[in-house]
């Protein structure tokens, strides 16, 4: 299988080093919108202009888009669609079946074959949220995020006037986990869930108080949870807080018996020392699951629960009944 | 979706309590060995001999088989097939190959769909065995069984002469998980990673000192463990330990990045008050996969591998990704 990567920031990387754990997958390149020129690889895997990427269609059998949500992967993936066997981390929950629609368009009209929303959450996450609820229709599933870095969070703390760098942290309320483990079924406010942990590296001479005001009030990030802010210095934070943990669990309580009287739990935790390396994974074994599908003729735009489990190994069915099942 | 249950023990009676659950699935009736009139249902489901299946054929969309690995299944299952869409939970691991092969020339012949391996081990765990090494290839997985019962090993201490009753629980070793969990990706030994705990109820006047050397050194079941034996009377086993509780843990531990410096760890665990009910509870939702599978013309014996997660779903396609994604 031939892969190609569209876009190389950190998720591009991963892929790059995911692909390298693969040996029935060869990576092709990668292409930029940047000047290949300024782009150096990991491994001196070649870089090629993203404008060029047509010329290389007959080279690429599966292409691996490692851009960002906002902005770029509502435009790049139905348009690569179009000509190419696409892999996306689309994230922006809301707006997955408008992006699904406009993908499958693309990949019906070219006769490829998308998945879109890979990766951890959207992706295995998602499959336990669908395995849970079909196994035990009577229960409640609940998901938490962390410990881990928030791109999105930290970002909106870099954006305050006064502040130099930030990170930081998504972290689940300990009471409220142990309370669903134990089966009780609690219904939870989004701040009872989780509580937001940031380090701040602020300009020298500014406010530290009006900062910490402005993190600890704004509107969607952080207003609606318990918020802890500290400020350290950009030594520390470069020393301390430089990677990109993440993780979380997906916990399913349902009820079986007669009357249903006993308790069931399904736990699924990840714990990632390296978020986007660990998402690049997944997009790897599924762009192997389009492959396989788009060898056996199959065309559209499908999604982690349109994937059996056998298209993700490279090894053959009698091979994973002997030795997995 | 018309199911009917062939079987009717401890499994049988769980997927009697789990259909209830499902609003798409309608319980035909209850196929039992035994006289009808002698087995009593929970909800008052119609009992027929198992003679008369073939004069249900039109009226059942899918046949769960609810028998034993060790004799029953590896008959029923293929004999089964040539007239039924089937499902088992066939578990004898080293023998599923072969199985799967009689099942598989079955279903062909009569072009029926079949499931075999259902339920949690083999079923939902190879699910996660299989997910972490496509995701994570550079990588180990371990699978603890426990704190549970194993019916196996309970039957096993009955047959010892001088014991009147017993139950036996499989516990993980808690060192071991410890150490999977730190990603140490240890070597473990069968003695390292499960203690086996029994509780018999001896006849009056049996020597106990026996029924515990006969329990501990015996091969296969007991010799390879750390085993504790402790006596207790028929009373306190009923109040105590009338229950078949089970679950266990799936642990992936692999290794991302430029030099595989990251680790990241995927956990799966189970926490069940009652097996047979769970197990019932995935051989349900995997009936409905093998419904849908039908209708859409497939044939041949499947295993959950060969199972998309959308599959086991009563949802359509739009609600899962709108509500699950």
């Amino acid at each position: 299988m031939r892969i190609a990567i569209y876009g190389y920031g950190n998720l591009g990387k991963g892929v790059e080093c995911a692909a390298r754990q693969n040996s029935d997958v060869e990576l092709v390149g990668v292409f930029t919108r940047r000047s290949p020129e300024d782009v150096k690889t990991i491994f001196d895997v070649p870089v090629y202009s993203a404008d060029e990427i047509m010329n290389y269609k007959n080279e690429i059998d599966v292409l691996i888009i490692c851009g960002g949500s906002a902005s770029d992967l509502p435009k790049m993936t139905p348009m690569l669609a179009e000509h190419f066997n696409v892999v996306d981390s689309f994230d922006t929950h809301a707006k997955i079946p408008e992006h699904f629609a406009n993908v499958d368009a693309s990949a019906n009209e070219a006769r490829s074959v998308a998945i879109i929303s890979c990766g951890w959450d959207p992706g295995l996450f998602s499959l336990n949220r669908l395995y849970g609820e079909a196994i035990l229709p009577s229960g409640k599933d609940y998901t938490f995020w962390g410990r881990g870095v928030s791109q999105g969070h930290s970002d909106a703390i870099r954006r305050i006037d006064g502040v130099l760098d930030a990170r930081q942290y998504t972290v689940p309320v300990e009471k409220a986990l142990e309370s669903v483990r134990n089966g009780e079924m609690p219904v939870l406010t989004t701040r009872e869930k989780h509580t937001r942990e940031c380090y701040v590296v602020a300009k020298e001479g500014a406010d530290l108080e009006r900062i910490e005001r402005e993190i600890k009030t704004m509107p969607n990030y952080f207003a609606d949870y318990d918020t802890e802010v500290n400020f350290i210095s950009l030594d520390e934070l470069k020393a301390n807080h430089s990677g990109i943990p993440h993780g979380g669990v997906v916990i399913r309580t349902g009820k079986t018996g007669r009357e249903l009287e006993n308790t069931c739990t399904i736990e699924y935790t990840l714990k990632l020392d390296s978020n986007p390396e660990f998402t690049a994974s997944a997009l790897v074994a599924y762009a192997r699951a389009v492959y396989k599908k788009s060898q056996r003729g199959e065309v559209g735009c499908v999604t982690v629960f349109d994937v059996s489990p056998a298209e993700l190994s490279p090894l053959s069915g009698d091979e994973i009944r002997a030795t997995m099942l």
